[in-house]
């Protein structure tokens, strides 16, 4: 049940980095990600996996020194379109009349919404709306890596600039906008393990309007 | 297993108007979105769920008409906080003393460390960090409803101005950012419900870096 998971799951601040996420559970929280919605399905984002022990340093340096993303044995790095282009925005509709095997009148129009939409607006507003839909696949990792009785530690406290670097994302058109290593929690090095979640009472988050 | 339930799902086009979801489920829902992990556990968007129906006919009116928002029996309101304040900020650090019993030095330095960055931050940027995490928690939902096998369709497509109007969210120092219908589809009346669902290929989405 999805609310056990979400109860088992926390922000583990200490891993184990002796015990390494077996690949299959990384892979199958991976495609959760691809299948995660996305506004028109346009999935402004892509997804990186590093395993990479130098490379995991480095970004672990950019990140202030958090050790999960060294003692985690995986780090999906989610990174956001920079912007809407009309070829990005073609490539997914292609894709869709290509895989469907067929092209629709009113599929077709919405294209030309889109284009006409997205392809003029100004870059920081489509960079908005492409990190949020990053963060649905955020959420949708968080979830499936609770099912896999997985450790994640979503992670926003990096320098998203040094990390783009490091990575060399802007060049490809990307700029991360959040991260996650995956791992086993330290029961015995963690803080935080022991500590009661805490959320708002439904009162204070819910509105009931009958 | 989540990965089937991920490929059950889809954004129902025309949902049952008969067929309400039963309120347990939609509870269950809910407190999954409760759960939801955010930025620094601050939870900064609240969550409105809406059955009466003369509302949700004002709200269809400001979504161009998208039926699944009156077809279905529930409507979830993701309304994320304009902004950061010492008050949010505050309530959300004493919350977590009283629940947990005691203050930490470390918990209430940090206190102090968001305190001093997020609140002299441009609102602006404040609330693309708040509505970014109400999309963890709509890719919580979204999830959840698959487990519960309700449909469900997430929108960004509505008047934001209007909506937040119609149900007085500035008032409350919230704005909506997305909503998500609740109900059953209506195989018969849906045109995209036996259309295959398109991703991109994972070799256009996933970089591995080992």
């Amino acid at each position: 049940m999805y609310i056990e998971k979400l109860n088992w799951r926390y922000a583990a601040k200490k891993m184990n980095p002796s015990k390494p996420v077996p690949q299959e559970k990384v892979d199958r929280i991976v495609e959760a990600v691809r299948l995660a919605p996305t506004s028109s399905g346009l999935q402004p984002f892509e997804l990186l996996v590093i395993t990479n022990p130098e490379l995991r340093a480095k970004i672990c340096e950019a990140a202030y020194g958090q050790a999960q993303i060294t003692d985690g044995s995986h780090l999906l790095v989610f990174a956001a379109w920079d912007n809407y282009t009309a070829d990005r925005i073609n490539g997914m509709f292609d894709l869709v009349n290509e895989e469907r095997g067929f092209a629709d009148e009113g599929w077709e129009a919405y294209r030309q919404r889109l284009l006409a939409g997205y392809v003029p607006r100004d870059e920081a507003v489509n960079f908005e709306h492409t990190a949020r839909q990053a963060y649905i696949g955020l959420g949708v990792a968080l979830m499936a890596a609770a099912f896999e009785e997985v450790d994640s530690t979503p992670m926003e406290g990096f320098d998203a600039d040094k990390l783009d670097e490091i990575l060399d994302l802007r060049a490809r058109g990307l700029r991360s906008v959040s991260i996650l290593p995956l791992g086993y929690r330290d029961k015995e090095g963690d803080w935080l393990v022991n500590l009661k979640k805490v959320r708002r009472p439904s009162e204070d988050f819910v509105t009931t309007l009958d």
